[in-house]
């Protein structure tokens, strides 16, 4: 355990009094997830709490579904109860019949999944069963209404004010970084050497967000590349033999990689914190700091130039950053939402696109998702509420002039290729 | 503050961000409120509940009754929206019915105090916001209700599986200290040097609960006294002049004093777990430790005496412990819970009656209130778990057996008492 | 024990290991001592060790005395062999005649000091035993002696690159906090609420230097008062009813206090690392320090101006500045070093003398003392290595204008007053 | 920089006070030098310590060299000073002439060195130059005698009770773990998994002695296994797909790797208290423990048997054991110490030779070192001070039983293979 871990843990039960065999409860599960929400649970909850986290520990996937359904059919709330508690709450607005409903309209497994997590260590093992769950239950109405009640209770525990940044560095236990390594989803960690260059020269950083139940995980993480200068490729930015630049005499710092490291923390969203938090601790710590960015890339960009049928030359750099401006600013959802996901983060979080580079990252699956094109999104702190506001009411999409240049001419080439394209059609027909 | 607290806190609000006055956000209460559970609040959430949070902090009484009726009235749920949502959701239980039957019943109230704890040391503010509810709300049915949401949330927050026990000890910070002595209820301590004799003495043993998110504030404490054999005076206890005993040489540890720190945390108990997760400590530190006993006051026991027209005699030993035994196995609430607070909560975690002695308490609260008896609770860990279920269940009270014989001698006696008066009436009328 | 007492403290034998009864050497300390720095002392030593620490504690004065006199008698060099040493290195300079020289050079006790250091806290031991050589050894030459070999080994230990600067603060250990009360040797601090008004407001603040092997021991610490402009009044600056000044509001550091804590560290100085060292960290922290002054006293004013007759008005500020002025740029001993203490410090460590007051120390020990005068002695990073290269080489004393002026009015006003004197004395002859 | 660091470091130059061009003092180093141990050095000690130091560290080794013997020359003792003072303490014990006489055989360099000592990071940078010292002046007279200053100040300031103990694990920063890996001598790690492998498992544990004025570097570091019963067999050991064994179920601690890290400390030895007190600790924290082994090599062995002319045979096992015996017992240096430097090592401890095993090491190293012998050395606390001192004073090796038979039989076989020899001669002679 790391000195946080430590601290934080509760020492009794984790480092004292080990699990004597005879305290398992080996009852069906049904019969201990009764106890425990019972009146026998408030005072051998915490026995009761292992055993049936151990035991789900040993399920397959079969028995995880089983456990699933016997919380989304025995331990919902009844129709019936709801509206008698609600008809009671209108006639008379007391605490009592308030409180009636509040206990009609919170199912039982809500207080399951609170006194589960009673039991040290089990916030972590709480979050794996909701990885288990989402999983298993993709295709499952039942369980996907589940789902919203473990998310009820994860954007309790996993409220903003609960979380703790901290700095990821060489100098951080070799267990946290082995799950960087691990969990690293943009831009591959392919072994302890290429991680050291990632945090420790003067120029990197890396930065994650902890919850101090679950003290041993990183929730989620963003690696920072301090430059002169708005960087226009990947490998460039991460080459083993660039110059390393003291920290103090950088202008920019680059978000080159975020990434998610627990599934069972979906749509419990902290992404747009953790960068407003590290851009603001970086701009204290060096003063310098003038130009917030990312370096990222496109990953629907190659399969709607295809669904499209618009033709491109990934050598014609001019043309390429210009599809991609259309691409970013004018590809939309159904819902009018824009289309590339990465997108939709950033200028979700306010940021505005700044700029886009051609062969950018000309790795495998850059070349395939992006065609080797990168963006960079912009946080500029005194404008992300108004940006945020204007894309979340009017659409609004926040870009750099250059970037709307680039999407006109690429919009006028297109229309012109129509054009040109019909009047062929024209002329063939004739 | 305390390394813990550092390491615990969020740093860059806290610490870099210095708070501008053009920030202050100073439009009505109201609007601030509604702006941060709307879509602004995603972004802007922090600014808006630093503005609301700080504006709280300087309201008076009537301004934080205005406040709180704002959110009783202005956030609470709709009655047809629920009806709505459950006919909806009875009609077709899937994931998109469910989310709407949540999203109804939750009045928007508790997404406003979420979003109000993203500010750094946000949650003690609103710990303390909830003492004040519960201060001016008393009398008030829709305030008495608001709370229930308030402590909806803090059943989430203060879960047992993220509280830290830590020891209190003279090494302890001196502003938690301050704390343990402001927070006392029991037996008050004096000055600085009375604290030092409670804590560092090799026989003296503090233990606190604490929340990371409130690393400054301890959240209930228990004092130790370690013995050899079960004491019966409270000022023998913490005679100054006493000899110190080496803690390795001590069979009996005494929680002579718990005390809870935060008015709003009221009814979020925790107290069961920390006087249990004390003992299991100990155990494991001092082998030799072999009893967990309390040496506790019966707050009810004088008045009770004199509701009920008992005569008693302070000097006589025998017969105040025989009292004190009938009192506190059979003197019952109209619940049929026992009258005395301490024993509810005692006997509610699975203690039992082990021992009554009279002059054990010889201050002026302890012989107002107890007529200076005291009473040792007994903690045997292997048997917390069927006393608690047979005292949930059938109401049925551990106790040794001398204090049985005690409390059957005292029935006897009163009886006797009774007959004899009864005859005395007999014989007047005759 | 601190957090970082725990982490310095080697684990095994303060911890784990309790000392049994049966492990005590109970022979001779000399037999003790002549094993200890012997072949066994390499394996046994710390049984050995901690039987002559344990053994020392228990002795009294003259026990003590004798202990000191076995060193200093029976663990001294040999002149013999240090003359044939020097005379075998003089002829061939190799590994091994130096080897020989450094051996018969170093006094057998200052290896038994050092095998006597292994055991856990033995540190602090030494420094408390060379205490008490300090107070026993005063007047017997062998002792003082004696005492250059602790102050030898002392030096190396004591190396300003091993000490640890530390903040004192409100949220200091207790036990911490205690010792600055009791080691607190200018202004005395009278009761734990006077010691808060001295740590825990935000322009006032306190730091220690501690050294890793007795982390629960300050060795020298220092009081800071932050404020605007330079204070002349102790009794102002320490006043109860004063407003706080916001840390970051204010343009002048003034030490106001610095206390030695180890009678048994005395001549192995880092004072003047200190000043400079909290002078540094505090212009890094609040960049609108722009002064580093004392407040000091002239602890010898008082005494001088009786020894040399020189009549004064304790009513009359002016003429005390003068005088005081005066005191501090001329009165010196016969080594040419200023006759004031204090000053000797001060000026030794390259500060220079700012401003001098009247009635600005009230009390009675100032007015005893000091007449009431107070002086700031600045410390301008800037100059100090040019003031100490000055006074250290030509007994150049650093002053501003305004203290010359004054030092020169007084100079006149007593040649006048001398004249007068004389001039009477010859007016009466005639 | 690790938390411990953090703490340990004194804050102000490292990380607030980067050093400005204009600071470096750009004269000749033996002016610098005679500044810093001169009056000047008093107060702008840090400024000229740094500038010698940085200076130092871009010298090549002819200007250590030259460094070093500027050192040796200039900065040594004067016999006639010496002679003078030794006089003068003869004729006169008082405090003034044994302080002349200490000042006079104290040669200036040793005060440099701890003048040198103030910069914060200077120890490690210390330890280094007399790692380049040792290495340089291996054939240099006066710079051997030079070393002997280093040596005696470090010897008091790496004195074992100012060492902390510290288990490193997989929780530990990767920086101290990656110095793990480099500074391993014994039994390569050639990868991080393979790393891990050694401190992650439950039976595998590892401690390194740190210093806290160098936090980040290990001293030296010891690696342990937990078995049941005494292995054998080094790739047994460390085989990847052994069966871990739980902590508590071990009945062995088998110290299976010692690694000293800096070539500067050579000769300051802490190797024996290390292995003592990880026996001490791991004997509290796991009762179980009963035997403490070595698993080592003879790296002696193969060249000792090929010196000796004596035939042997890797695949007779019983043979090779019989040899080592031999080999461990009687080959001696000329000055009667074990002729094996790792027998040297453990029995110089107090350890005794256990039990020597055949096949033990068949690595290419083992082999070719070893012959894929092994041996165990069995730390007896409760005999190391009395085999200690049997070894120290008659040179008596302690054997078990096995040993000391084994040895028998290979010196009966040895005689006899030498009388048959003989009698050959004889037979051919005739």
């Amino acid at each position: 355990m790391t000195l946080l871990a430590e601290m934080m843990s509760t020492l009794f039960e984790r480092r004292f009094v080990p699990w004597r065999d005879d305290e398992y409860d080996t009852r069906p599960l049904p019969e201990l997830t009764a106890d425990l929400i019972g009146a026998r649970g408030e005072i051998s909850g915490l026995t009761l709490a292992r055993s049936i986290l151990d035991r789900y520990a040993t399920l397959d996937d079969e028995g995880k579904c089983a456990f699933f359904h016997h919380l989304a059919q025995d331990m919902g709330v009844k129709p019936d109860r709801v509206r008698a508690a609600i008809d009671a709450y209108e006639a008379g607005q007391t605490k009592a019949t308030y409180r009636a409903f509040v206990e009609a309209t919170e199912p039982p497994r809500q207080e399951l999944i609170r006194r589960l997590n009673q039991v040290p260590g089990a916030t972590h093992a709480l979050v794996q069963m909701r990885a288990d769950l989402l999983r298993l239950g993709r295709d499952d109405d039942a369980l996907r209404a589940l789902d919203l009640d473990f998310r009820h209770l994860f954007t309790s525990w996993f409220n903003r004010g609960f979380l703790v940044l901290r700095p990821i560095s060489w100098e951080s236990p070799a267990q946290i970084l082995d799950k960087i390594i691990a969990y690293e989803a943009v831009h591959a960690i392919r072994s302890w050497a290429d991680l050291r260059r990632r945090v420790e020269p003067s120029d990197r950083r890396c930065f994650a967000f902890f919850h101090p139940a679950m003290p041993d995980e990183p929730l989620i993480f963003v690696q920072v590349a301090l430059t002169r200068g708005v960087p226009g490729s990947i490998q460039g930015l991460l080459a083993e033999d660039r110059e390393e630049l003291p920290g103090d005499r950088a202008d920019t710092a680059v978000f080159y990689s975020i990434s998610n490291c627990q599934a069972g923390l979906a749509s419990i969203s902290f992404g747009n914190s953790l960068i407003k938090q590290v851009a603001a601790d970086l701009s204290v710590e060096l003063p310098g700091l003038k130009t917030f960015v990312t370096l990222s890339p496109l990953p629907g960009f190659a399969r709607w130039l295809a669904d499209e049928g618009i033709p491109n030359d990934p050598e014609d750099d001019a043309h390429m950053r210009s599809l991609a401006a259309l691409y970013l600013t004018q590809a939309k959802r159904t819902d009018a939402q824009p289309l590339d996901p990465v997108a939709r983060f950033h200028l979700g979080n306010g940021a505005s696109i700044h700029q886009v580079h051609a062969r950018a990252d000309i790795s495998g699956k850059g070349q395939a998702q992006s065609l080797g094109v990168m963006v960079n999104y912009l946080y500029d702190l005194s404008k992300v509420a108004q940006n945020h506001e204007r894309f979340a009411g009017a659409q609004e999409i926040a870009t750099s002039g250059e970037v709307r240049r680039l999407a006109a001419t690429a919009e006028k080439a297109l229309s012109k290729a129509e054009q040109t394209r019909a009047d062929q059609v024209e002329e063939e027909k004739t």
